[in-house]
């Protein structure tokens, strides 16, 4: 059954996954063949960006681009909070007017909940806050079927970093709970995943470990690394120990025990060593491009109109 | 004969308004049937907003896809006043050599009246400052012809809240004498409509009555609600009273003696309440929506090309 | 051989001129039968403008528009260094995993150049800081060859106003040494052509002179008029000096020897007198326009489609 607003990780079942990938894969080897897809020539996508990312931003509008649509955006802060709910509400019923699809970033978490509650057309979150950011998570997925077959095989992936307040973490493992995959989550012990994560997984039998030690990457066949944050850590010594020791660089990445892929939501600061930007580990701009598919195939699913 | 720019409410004729009222119904039926209409495709439109309406600028930019046609952008605040006049008239000559329309909102008055004075291609309002927002006033006009059918029945319309200063009750007056209808106009003495415009509606010889009871719109067709603003009031308690007399409400409305719909610019802060949202009553959703045709029927008209 | 990316005005040899001042030729003559030319109906073209520059912005845009292409967009001041060079780097790769082509105006000179040295996409710069400008180069000759046939012509071209830093007059000149022309720098000594250009002027056999004398124009053919900014002078009584005596205007231009043409970048204060607006030797209007045909020449050049 075709998904009527994407949301949160949490709301797919792994046919769900199965049929967004398959999509995305199909829309990957069309565009090898040509520039545009025009299945949308009739539609208006509305990207409503309350906080600016313009990466995220340009990347849907790419995806409505390239499928033949239209687009109308606003990015902006006049609304910064639910509090002017009925301002968001009005907003919103002005949107469903206008558009036939729309993209929301919020600074509040929830804020898309209440957007799609309250409107008629198919929304989708572009991240919320602290909260979701469902279709990083999907393309991170997708990156790691592109690039390991996770459908079919058993996987070790280990996430480094910022395992507490990382949100594109916080996702992803909402979605490799429907594969048979071990994770390793690496981190300072100030960054540890919280517990109503470590509850999530262990309700649905995710095998996990947790480490402070890098090393743990290389039994691995991904690593996921994000940035850590000074502002993190009460301890500025301590901030600097990790800071010297979580970098992911070819040197490190060359004694991996298996064949091994170094992901990252992007923007990077040193965490991953640009010399693996040309290695065939270092798979960070494929997997921003993979956003591309991604978002091509969520348009046309929601949209209910065939690739 | 077809129009050159749209700049004020006071421009139009009735068989302007006529013709606009149709050409707008008809692309509402038409919008029934498919999404797009593509008429402009060959045509750009650029939306220069000196000062930011996110929900205005996303209806022009929504209707000029609806037709097919491609829109650029701008969205600041480098050209503040007209006092940098040569820097205004020099900016309209480049968008006059790169678009074949333009929506101008700028927070001067008169400054979309330059605009048309200098430059070739078909100049839009859309609001200058506390001058005039004439495409609102049009888009009013045509849901209470959608609702209320003002060409054939002789109406009975109340303006409650701020009429002093409310720019839309301003551009929309100066549309209705051109009907057989009746202007009710209920505000707390502060905020009575201004001598300007009572002489206008006197010249035209429109039948008015003024009052402070909010009651009146009990025998009214058509109540049209504009926000209370604090500031506006020497004494706070004054404000307080008439914030709470002054909402419009289910429980109110459904004491009317006749069939009667609320109206609203929008944004509304808590003087239409929500519980109307889905109440028949409430139009003001709709009314946002023919924002749509309307903008479509003045993109056509302006560029002379035919439904 | 086709161009790979516009970066400097210093990269064209005279034979890419020639190429591209008569692709924009056919493009303007074009443009006088139909709206659109729809030969990039598959393409997206980028415009990321990490300082606002709206004239530049829309210029581009608009070019793209009329060759049936799409446009995604970011305006802002996110990454205002190449200090944070990681970051500027890791967009460029996110830009070239969704567009085809891309406009880039960024405050730090040379940052253009990075990002063509990064990407596989063409990148037109479009403005780098003190740096370039090599669009506004081009379409000012193509400009000058419209109205006086440079490439057939022996012709004496003035520069007049802050020859020191105007940017766009370093970039022209750049060009014109391509051609049969005498160069007459016409400026207060403190605003003088740096030793720099002049060493480039003497290395590439250019006939020129300077002179404090605003009449030294009437000898011209080309009159390149720039703004004077008053924070250059130590001295505030020399400003006001040459603010006076720098002012071109009718009754000057109309002591001219020869036809003679009055070119401006826009935006202008009172250098160039409105009383030129609509006489024969203003075509700084034109000049503007033509940016236009310029700019699609080179959207069509750099992606290597036919007109």
């Amino acid at each position: 059954m075709a998904l009527k607003s994407v949301l949160s990780a949490a709301q797919f079942t792994r046919e769900d996954l199965d049929r967004i990938l398959e999509l995305s894969r199909q829309i990957e080897l069309e565009l090898q063949k040509r520039k545009t897809i025009p299945r949308l020539g009739d539609y208006v996508l509305a990207t409503l960006f309350f906080e600016p990312s313009t990466r995220t931003r340009l990347s849907f509008e790419a995806a409505m681009h390239r499928l033949g649509g239209k687009v109308i955006s606003s990015v902006g802060v006049q609304f910064s909070s639910l509090a002017k709910g009925e301002t968001l509400y009005d907003t919103l019923k002005m949107v469903e007017a206008y558009s036939d699809i729309c993209a929301i970033r919020h600074p509040v978490e929830g804020a898309s909940q209440v957007a799609a509650a309250n409107i008629k057309i198919p929304v989708i979150n572009a991240g919320d806050g602290a909260g979701e950011h469902p279709t990083q998570a999907l393309l991170d997925l997708y990156t790691i079927e592109k690039h390991c077959q996770i459908s079919r095989n058993r996987l070790k992936i280990a996430f480094i970093g910022d395992i507490k307040y990382g949100r594109t973490i916080h996702s992803l493992i909402q979605l490799l709970w429907h594969y048979d995959c071990e994770l390793v989550f690496i981190s300072p012990p100030e960054l540890r995943l919280g517990e109503r994560y470590i509850r999530l997984l262990q309700e649905n039998k995710v095998i996990y470990t947790e480490t402070e030690n890098i090393e743990a990457l290389l039994q691995c066949d991904v690593a996921y690394v994000t940035r850590i944050q000074e502002e993190r850590f009460a301890d500025h010594r301590e901030y600097e120990r990790f800071k010297d020791r979580y970098i992911v660089n070819r040197s490190l990445v060359e004694r991996a025990e298996r064949k091994l892929i170094v992901m990252h939501p992007l923007p990077r600061l040193s965490e991953v060593s640009t010399d693996l930007d040309d290695h065939p580990a270092g798979v960070y701009f494929d997997q921003a491009q993979n956003g591309l598919y991604v978002r091509m195939a969520l348009l046309l699913e929601l949209l209910g109109v065939k690739l």
